[in-house]
């Protein structure tokens, strides 16, 4: 019996939504930092077509982090197993941007799901492509099926003016051999990336996709086997949350992926894909309001994937 | 339709048996290290009470840091969610024996199943119990439904007198204030814990409890619920393999344990719950032929948990 | 032009002596935490064998880790370059106790001056006397030329009972292989060690010793030659204050050693040695008040080392 | 009695000039690269106007981090203690371009003499000039009394072409708050700064000055204190080889600095500064022979610091 989720994702907003909410808007982002916290939005979507939306649920907002998932994706189904050879697939066991991990271990980030990782992803992107940026933006179109998902360009301007420690980064890697390209090439590659803006339908719509974990999935050139699919599944898994991922598997139990923006999406693979959007961020730099939807929907529904 | 799973273990076996294995026995520990090399076996359980054995599946081995989840469910059935005010869920991102974490994060071990974590949940074990050695034999052998499963007190010996390492940690768990009894009567229950016995059958049975995780299960008046069932998978997932957690998920993409005796324990919940035993370990102290054997099995089954 | 010391130690022992303290005493050692904490003595003592005295010089205290110096100058007498093998000469960066850098560097302590390489030191006192703490009381007593200095069991005892984190170092250490004897052994010599009482005059008269750096210098068998002398002075410097050495080298400029009883001795070698004794720790564990103490000597002697 | 500096250093370099040299030339700027290995050249000048050479010793070769000392004597003498605000006195403990102490220490450097702490004192002396290059040259010209001093643009635009990990180093402090100007001024100056090329009987003139720790010194209007000279000393000794800062100490006795050109220059103060040229690096990064040079020089005079 499928459950009703539309009846449960408006119990969880009208139970949140006035809650109060201990998180605070990421503020190292000038342009970020002024969005309303009291936004809030909730979207789940079914593999079998059913779309449940609640709150801000079509407003649009940035994805950051989230689209880690999306570059390596695109770039999995480029180059397969070879990906591996430059990134681990580790947990981190650190915070999100630590560079002390980077160091002990030559260079070699532990994960493409932390910044060092992503910048490694963003670096292969930008050996592949002529135009990335364009490459990119096309890819998760047609994931989503919707054209009218764009950049932020004044939010990537804004985090490339003050992103020092993702340059500091990305010098270490280039110093250990472990990047390609010129650090400001790759880096203005990354900030665009992560300055893509969705909403809560686009995302979930979008994040769907990995959800097919039995046919391959893609768009255009760019295909994932199942096999890979459930490869990335695994991964936002053990690494979708910094050092917070082992506390959303133990409280949520499903495979997913945060974002500074207040964005987390997540999903039941063959069943569904459930976005939350909420800007005020824990101290891990997860949407507070976003982990707490998240687990009340597995607790409501008695079932994650384990 | 339900896999051939006797068909798949053989064909697993049979490829792996005779191949090379660069693996190395665990030799710090006196009384394993003279074991067999050669040993191989495999048992796949499933809820519908179908057993599937090939190889030496019903000699008995070490379950070392297998028993770490054991002793976990116990305590969890006792403590419900206290336990996690002493011990984290979290991915350790280093070694299984390392104590630099538990320095830098104040004696609160990363999760219970690395030594620091198994170790505070030994002590609230010897708190809850008069006698922690019979009340832990006799909840494992209900789980099991087997009255033959057997301490190796030569092992337990054998390890104490030289698991200097394991001593560290306690003292220092001690010395932040984390361990409420004695160093030496805490060690005492770990190692006889680790030298439990079992065959690959009796693995595969015992941990197939934790496949239900719909309904509640235990043993006398040590249940869980089917929510606690769900998030000791989750742990399983993420810190089941010490540093090689992440790997493990991404490469077989189900919830497990390892244990230096050579033992790997893994389960698909609500499906099966498979054990392989091959001595030799890899460089992360897992089983070398146990870990191939499991890719080989999600990837011939087409499906994960993911 | 020889310097008045008397004068000088008197101006600073009137300026000190009702100065606000902002150190707390040590509680770790149950049997210290209740001492007077308003204590204050200072004694400067010449190789030409003047004798400058003021306030509680001639009340004993516990040296605690002042005694590694000493110990490791009896061990240096013995082995000589030896020594080197098994512990190294550099600043630890990290706290007196700290595990992390024992773990990377595979149980070779930084130097002998931290609690773990003066462990280590302690064993090889262990192996090389059938009553290491008769010896090392006769030692002591030999360089001071006074029979009347003891340990303090009591203090001892009470450090014993509480020393969980040198247990833990200690058995890092066995694990690793750098110790040779039982823990407990060798620990309870190093508890006893720490124990040694001696007041302000005492322990001045006693580093005396190590200003005779141009001729060999000891007791009965143990003699270090001028350039072990050195050596030891070196050591004290680059390493006599834990990881505030740096500290102590920039604003005093002279080889010392602190203990947590609250003394800090320190010599111009060819010239005087000093101690001082006030029980109020910084957050560094070093006497707040004989920091400043020190500062202020050889600021007004307008020279220090350098 | 004054000892005979001149066939000191004569037997040094006959005793090493043909001796096997374990080092290895630093090749990670190319332009050092190709330097001629066998080149070894030794200078001892007296605070009573005596100088010695021999070998090389009227050969200009690259000053590296030699020039840390100059920079902060330059700024020290214009900020006084507000200098430490931004940049510790205590020994690293670590690699001489490690960043994880930069991590874990919120950008706050452990001393001047590691990049960190150099790249902070040189955004300091940006702070401070319009035209910090003029500055600087002119200030070390003033010292060695020489205007035949130059900066070597080769060598600079070399390092700067590949100073990957000076720039994760710059950016890390720049994300932390502990870097005022724009990452690219103050690594250029750096770059520049480290190029200045001295002979050995330059490089021992300029330091002498530092050796004059009873009277004030400096050059125009950047004057340092009896003080503060004798503090620069006290960091030079504890942190002026890098890790092996403890040995340098132990083994020879007196303050100095080291270069990656293969440049050590030591003193000891109120007697002689002496300097050593022979390019092949040990592990830790230090002249292979200039190590060994000095140890013999306390050796064969019998007498250090200490």
């Amino acid at each position: 019996m499928t459950p009703d989720y539309d009846q449960i994702i408006n119990e969880i907003y009208n139970e949140l939504k006035d809650a109060s909410d201990e998180g605070t808007v990421a503020d190292y982002i000038p342009d970020l930092a002024h969005i309303d916290r009291t936004k809030f939005g909730i979207c789940l979507t079914t593999l079998d077509g059913e779309q449940n939306k609640v709150g801000d649920a079509d407003e649009k907002f940035s994805l950051q982090s989230v689209t880690k998932v999306l570059s390596l994706s695109l770039v999995f189904s480029q180059l397969g197993n070879k990906v591996w050879d430059r990134v681990d697939v580790e947990p981190s066991g650190n915070g999100f941007n630590s560079i002390i991990q980077l160091e002990y271990e030559n260079g070699f980030p532990r994960n493409p799901f932390i910044n060092a990782g992503a910048i490694v992803i963003a670096d292969m992107l930008v050996s592949l492509h002529k135009d990335p940026k364009a490459v990119f933006l096309n890819y998760i179109r047609g994931l989503c099926g919707n054209t009218d998902i764009q950049y932020n360009e004044k939010v990537a301007l804004s985090e490339k003016s003050v992103g020092y420690g993702n340059y500091s980064l990305a010098y270490m890697i280039k110093s250990k051999g472990n990047l390609v390209n010129d650090v400001d090439e790759v880096l203005d590659f990354y900030f665009w990336q992560c300055s893509v803006e969705m909403t809560c339908a686009e995302l979930a719509q979008t994040f769907l996709n990995f959800g097919e974990t039995n046919v391959p999935f893609g768009h255009g050139n760019y295909m994932l086997t199942a096999s890979q699919s459930r490869r990335m599944n695994a991964l936002m898994l053990t690494c979708g949350f910094y050092d917070e991922s082992g506390e959303f598997a133990f409280e949520v139990g499903l495979p997913g992926k945060s974002g500074v923006g207040g964005a987390i999406v997540a999903l039941n693979p063959l069943r569904y894909c459930v976005s939350v959007w909420s800007p005020p961020l824990n101290v891990k730099g997860n949407s507070y309001k976003g982990m707490k939807a998240l687990e009340m929907l597995t607790t409501k529904l008695g079932r994650s994937i384990f």
